[in-house]
């Protein structure tokens, strides 16, 4: 296998855009990657596209790249429409990653898209009840009847088995949205710049006790982009080099019990990697809900089980701390256009490993790790994506 | 890049089964391709999923293989949903076949499954309205009040523009029909094993002028599994060795124009196996119209421009001709449960290399080729996808 280069990035800014088209968003996230890499369109033998509930808000399934890119340069070679629920865009990444470790292209694109928004709302919430086992769903009675996604539900049931068994408080949930909004105020490309306090954050709406509004990841429309390329056609690209290290994709267990799925990915691409999470000087989560992030950090070997909630409270994963996590402001304060989000991730993360992240910039660093959940299965994720960035 | 063999084949029969889920039908699929491989599921190291319409018929999507397998033993280790309209199959096959070429996997799966019937024929026709670019069909009035797939209209125009530059006749694509059922009828699995006449299928009821009831592929449920190795594992099982010599994937050209996708797919392919149209023995192409059938000898080079008709009324391309062509039935008479219908395709073809193909045996099979085009943007097909396999 080949190693691999992040030769360009690119994305729109995500938000609530009703009258765009993912057309139009991943159009945007194209060009902007295309500039930032200086390779043309029509040099990427492959494309993976990722997008995962617009078919059920717009109509368009099942050939949602071609159609999405259909006026641009990448037309003529392969399009690959992939779906892996909040985990889309990892898995387009994934696989842009082996088309070129393996040698099958040279140059590859992995592109998210994703359009949420709708007139009417149920429409969208709709769209996410897809991501679980619909006759579970049903056998379970899950739907919602509130007028929020059910895998609100989901995290707000998990988010109190974590208070039992750690001590968590909902303060706690409320500076982990602090956090994210102090991380996301430099990123132009971010949902939610302006800061919150625990106060606003503990005070908004109660969504699923004890999620509150502030607490769960927005309804976003958006793109995101990423251009690999082998190292011997990197060595034309004016860029610094940033590394795909490792790459790893698991599903649930079988019986759903066991070690969770993120645990399993970070693992095989921390192995994969020959890398342990005290290597990692910077990290992106999928912090769908603020409980989440803390539970992440004790998953992803950041923490060990209990002490996620030191973790945070000492200001180690804020930016400028040893392991700023979610820099970019997660999906709290990015926002979450499903398909985008696993490729806005790495995005941020190639920022920091090339020294161009600005204000939030985590000085040295060397190595970064991603982690995305998808859907739900029984207790665990459906699914859970790892990727490691190097610069070295 | 490693030689790939094709290990283990299984599928359920095609037809209407309005009380069967995905799931079950996934399941049966999968469990046959072990059985006939001799490889445990525990052993399968990625699975590629294939599934393009079942989202809109039954409301699941975004993690649509995990749901549909998570009570078997592929569980825990990577599941990748794919779709790429009626060549979703033949896509999850290539992804396969990359992972073992490139190492990544000993063994891969790679599975299609689709349930489309719906007590409301109008929810199934909805879904392949979907297949289109959206937003191009609202702007053309694309939408069928007839309660026929909008394909078979974009099917018709083609059939007439081909009647109009080749001579070809509704008898002619008849006889394609009849052709197909003979095959069919000593296929197990397809849906339609009885005779037809030509009275019958010009008399049946006109679905789009010159296609009727009986040149449209029908509405199908069903799954069609396929478990892909290395060579070296290949070495302890005690199936005929079949390989997969090539496999490509192209998208529609950006403007529309030049080249069809399906001869950009087969020329790829022909060009990565060093062989030509004049090697192949036996091919399975993607008919979903009658008149398709023949405009594909001539795109896939096994005719001249114009004289694809003689191939077939010469007899040329029925089981027992020099190149039987759908010898399994093809889409119009196995069926054509979307997703399923790539790997279905190339299930029959391992069986010519195998010599197992019983009474529709292409004697002395030595290369194969299947062709599976998918969705519509402008006047060619949204993407085409090609795969030879051989045993040599």
């Amino acid at each position: 296998m080949r190693r691999v280069v992040v030769a360009g990035i690119g994305q729109t800014v995500f938000g609530k855009f009703l009258h765009r088209t993912v057309r139009s968003l991943a159009e945007e996230a194209l060009s902007s990657a295309l500039a930032d890499s200086g390779i043309e369109a029509e040099q990427i033998g492959v494309t993976y596209f990722a997008n995962a509930l617009s078919g059920l808000v717009t109509g368009q399934e099942t050939i949602r790249g071609q159609v999405a890119l259909r006026n641009t340069g990448v037309m003529g070679r392969p399009i690959i429409n992939v779906d892996n629920a909040c985990a889309s865009g990892s898995t387009a990444f994934h696989l842009a990653w082996l088309a070129v470790a393996s040698g099958q292209a040279d140059v590859a694109l992995a592109i998210g898209a994703e359009k949420l928004t709708h007139e009417d709302k149920s429409v969208t919430f709709g769209a996410f009840a897809s991501g679980v086992d619909v006759e579970e769903r049903a056998r379970l009675q899950m739907d919602a009847p509130q007028g929020h996604s059910v895998f609100m539900d989901i995290y707000a049931e998990r988010a109190r088995r974590y208070m039992a068994s750690s001590g968590a408080t909902p303060e706690d949930f409320a500076l982990v949205c602090i956090k994210s909004r102090q991380a996301a105020s430099t990123n132009e490309w971010a949902q939610f710049r302006a800061p919150v306090t625990a106060e606003e954050v503990l005070g908004s709406r109660m969504i699923s006790t004890p999620l509150t509004l502030n607490m769960c990841s927005p309804i976003a429309d958006g793109a995101a982009a990423a251009i690999l390329v082998s190292e011997a056609f990197a060595q034309r690209l004016a860029k610094p080099r940033v590394y795909v290290k490792a790459s790893a994709i698991v599903s649930a267990n079988q019986d759903g019990l066991g070690t969770t799925a993120a645990e399993r990915a970070a693992n095989a691409a921390y192995e994969a990697a020959g890398l342990g999470p005290e290597d990692i000087h910077v990290a992106e989560v999928h912090d769908a809900s603020a409980p989440a992030e803390i539970m992440l950090y004790e998953r992803l070997g950041f923490a060990a089980p209990g002490e996620g909630v030191a973790l945070l409270r000492d200001g180690v994963t804020s930016v400028g701390g040893r392991l700023p996590v979610n820099p970019g402001g997660g999906l709290l304060s990015r926002g979450h256009p499903v398909g985008a989000t696993g490729i806005a991730q790495l995005i941020e993360l190639t920022t920091h490993l090339r020294g161009t992240a600005g204000a939030r910039q985590r000085e040295g660093a060397r190595a970064a790790l991603a982690e995305c959940s998808g859907g739900q299965l029984g207790a665990d994720s459906a699914l859970a994506a790892a990727t490691i960035l190097t610069n070295f």
